[in-house]
């Protein structure tokens, strides 16, 4: 009965998940779970004194894998240090870290049972995404990172503030990795309906200067504030909902592309199966060069996993 | 046009109420300032990199004092930082350093213009409301503190738990400093319509157990996350809608008590002025001696500063 | 997965609901259901048009029965007229016409398995109520009415009026049937914390009057409007939400009682079975007799069904 | 301070909008006008029966034309009648009817010194909402009609319905008249970021059968349940959001053309001035004699009023 999320990771981006849907009054029920039992505990109690001032009453518990059997919805979203390697931008030195973390993490999700939709927020997404995938033995579909969603929103963003325009006026996707090799399709994004490439052209604008600051659009977050929350977190509480209402919304995130064979950011139609499907916009020949070396990238660094 | 805030201080709980405006789409205008300008630029960055995933788009402008001239509500919640003296629980500790902080923002405050209603969250929470008061030189109704507002929030979590409710089935006020010399006034709670004092001693519930676990909420919160950001941001915003909608909602808070000539917590009528009417409701006088009490700590307290 | 809403009969309180959830992102399936398949159709399309414009895309079908085996909440809203006997204010008169409705309905939503919670606002809501209990043979829990939960929203805003407040601050409840021999139980009402006995005769506020405008209050919009609307469908939303949460709220609805054999107005605590429990609050001897008058009403017309 | 609104007209069309506006808790203040004062008082008094089951409290005032002197937002709904000639689905056959509603609503509205941004809903919209700009004497930019964003709306229902998608992934807009002279731009037309054109043609998709669906989406609406109502609302509303949030957000509504010298239906930018600029997406030349045909239609039957 209802919506039943859980969170594993309970640090800046799954703190801020499960406040967004709490305050949103999205979660009817909502489990936290954290390898700091102490910080998971606060957690519960900082939103469950929010009660009696918020519309809505959902059932916060901590700690307890077995729930996760019923529940719709998983983030996982431990070790979002983005620390270790700043001056370099490089998620992959995340890496060595995060793999142990979601080696502890996966038997236990598996063993509870949990057979809704994975949204994995940690990083590098693209691989741990799809070692999620692979050692929980969910179908691929319910597996999925939010990769380069964040990312678009961020070149959105960009587009829109050199355009004075609503970032939702800005359509088109980031491809690839949730990291560097990542790139803006720009034959695919439109400002205000019109293809953004002549656009741009005609008014000066370097859309290289733009792809570079949507890229490192985390970083600039994370020099500021030591970490990134409020973004990350919008983007996976919007794929949660486009799950839980079979939508059919087109987002761009992380899933298993067969060409590939490896997690990579596309987009992609997300419904009650998670990726329901693949979209594949055509693409000139230098963005396609530049996807397969980007899905090329995240291959290679998930085979040293 | 439009709802305006204003957020002086985007720590955890600053940057936690911005998120919650934009997040439920309060917010039209929203103006984020803070003392570390890198802090403020990357809170403004990440809520808009959200914008792109949510349904509206207010505008997210930073560091500008000369914005709250316009401004509807102005949040100040600086220097919330609760370490001081963790242990004792005592947030006059962290006094020394806040009214610091509030002697440099108070000029600024009020050669902006502001002439809205500023809800203080600072601590500690009282005297910094009453010296804001003072030094900006609004109307005392404009100036006001969560002060028990929070605190009976986990007030009515702790009895809710007790009795298996939702804490909106827990009416009553907690009263006086939020700090330590507050009181559950239990003359006024009641549980499912019904008076908790004679409900607690059928069932051999300890009152004086349950005032503790709520007035150490924030500290244990604190000890497990190290700041408290979701319920007291919670409070903050709710106190806002009231003034917004002239809503006349009744809700404690601190405010100027001329009886004795105090800001201190007690049930108040929130509306387009801020804190339009205070209730007087008949204590018992053990209670109203501990009222008396908790103000005199206040007015000591803040003659010192 | 997520939360799945049914209504049968989508007049203007059923479209209402239908549209609140909807508006709100609350549902994530919904299922429509009338007799003029032309108006559910013609409402499914108004709500399906608008989703190119929302943030979320609900599932909207209509006209299947089978789809309530795994409804988690059903309003049944068939038939609220309110015009058989309008210059009475008597709510018996649609009688008549609306246990034939459900007479029909009823075996319908027994044979799909349904086992989620009902709420009903039908009218005669005390004794359709009870009908649907009977004949679908669901636990007396599952099987709700909106009742007085409407009736002391309006004592709420009456009486907050009368004291220029917001309606939340009065708490206390109207008892008894959802028609002529309900009553306000001014032993239970409070205005801003303070019992509102003392109150009006200080200011010499006639409490008769008051509650006769509230008992009249769903009259005065009919009038006016040709049907009510808004105010049933808040409610109803409201305690379908508090189900989903299981929030164990307090909310005066009609139920079960045990005591006077028949479903009649009083405050209970509306968790994910429906009504987990009945709030008994001590009420003067004379309010005890209205409220057993009130329950003879209901069960006499009952018994003529 | 705050958000107000004000409706003249509270058939299904402004009462929907004045329940919008405050279930989702969007307005602080609510100003409803009605030639009948008794419907006007039973929309309000239904909307603040709600008020106690709601989280927020928005002032409600009817009947006042000298409120509208701070307006913000402006939402014009009278007449919305959709009834004289609904065979041939001809909104000009309200003209004669509505023409004589606004003569008498502009000069008041001109009057109570308005300067806000007025939304006009009434049919035919994109007359009405000239007449209304000329009369009050507003800037241009501060009087559209919701017009072509509701047909834009249809359109990306039926399209996405084809293809089983989420309306929001059916980029591209309707030109033109609200109403028969309106055509699907099919040139802008995308789903899932690929052009519909072809999409159409592999799958053997008669566009010109969907263009039809969504031209005819209103009368299919008004057929089952007498009016439309709720994607109205909705588009009303959502136009609404975007100017106090000065979102600059593109969305295809009625504006003064200079080009054609007449109000007609095409993408434009909105933000706290009304629309703020128009977009020029370069049509092929039979959509461009279609928009120059459309608008030729408007700006005749314009000519008779």
């Amino acid at each position: 009965m209802g919506r039943k999320y859980a969170i594993i990771g309970v640090g800046h981006v799954g703190a801020t998940i499960a406040f967004a849907l709490v305050t949103k009054g999205d979660a009817d029920e909502l489990i936290l779970i954290d390898k700091n039992e102490k910080k998971a505990r606060a957690e519960q109690l900082d939103l469950k004194d929010a009660t009696a001032r918020l519309e809505t009453r959902p059932k916060i518990k901590i700690q307890d894998y077995s729930e996760l059997a019923d529940t719709d919805i998983l983030f996982v979203t431990a070790g979002n240090i983005h620390a270790l390697d700043h001056a370099s931008g490089n998620r992959w030195a995340e890496f060595e870290y995060t793999r142990e973390i979601v080696k502890d993490i996966a038997p236990k999700i598996k063993e509870s049972g949990f057979h809704g939709v994975l949204i994995d927020t940690m990083n590098p997404c693209d691989a741990i995404s799809q070692y999620l995938q692979k050692e929980i033995d969910l179908p691929g579909s319910q597996v999925l990172g939010t990769g380069t969603f964040l990312d678009t929103a961020r070149m959105q963003r960009v587009v829109a503030e050199q355009f004075d325009v609503d970032p939702k006026n800005v359509t088109g996707f980031v491809y690839g990795e949730h990291g560097e090799s990542q790139f803006v399709a720009w034959s695919t994004v439109k400002v205000n309906g019109l293809d953004v490439i002549p656009l741009a052209e005609a008014r000066n604008i370097n859309l290289t200067e733009l792809e570079s600051q949507a890229r490192s659009g985390g970083w600039a977050v994370h020099s500021g504030k030591g970490y990134t929350s409020y973004a990350i977190a919008t983007c996976a509480v919007k794929l949660s909902r486009a799950v839980l209402d079979d939508a059919h919304l087109m987002c761009p995130c992380s899933s298993y592309n067969k060409k590939y064979d490896s997690y990579v950011g596309q987009p992609g139609i997300i419904g009650k199966n998670g990726v329901e499907e693949l979209i594949d916009i055509p693409l000139p020949d230098e963005e396609e060069a530049k996807l397969a070396n980007s899905a090329a990238t995240i291959r290679e660094k998930f085979a040293t996993m």
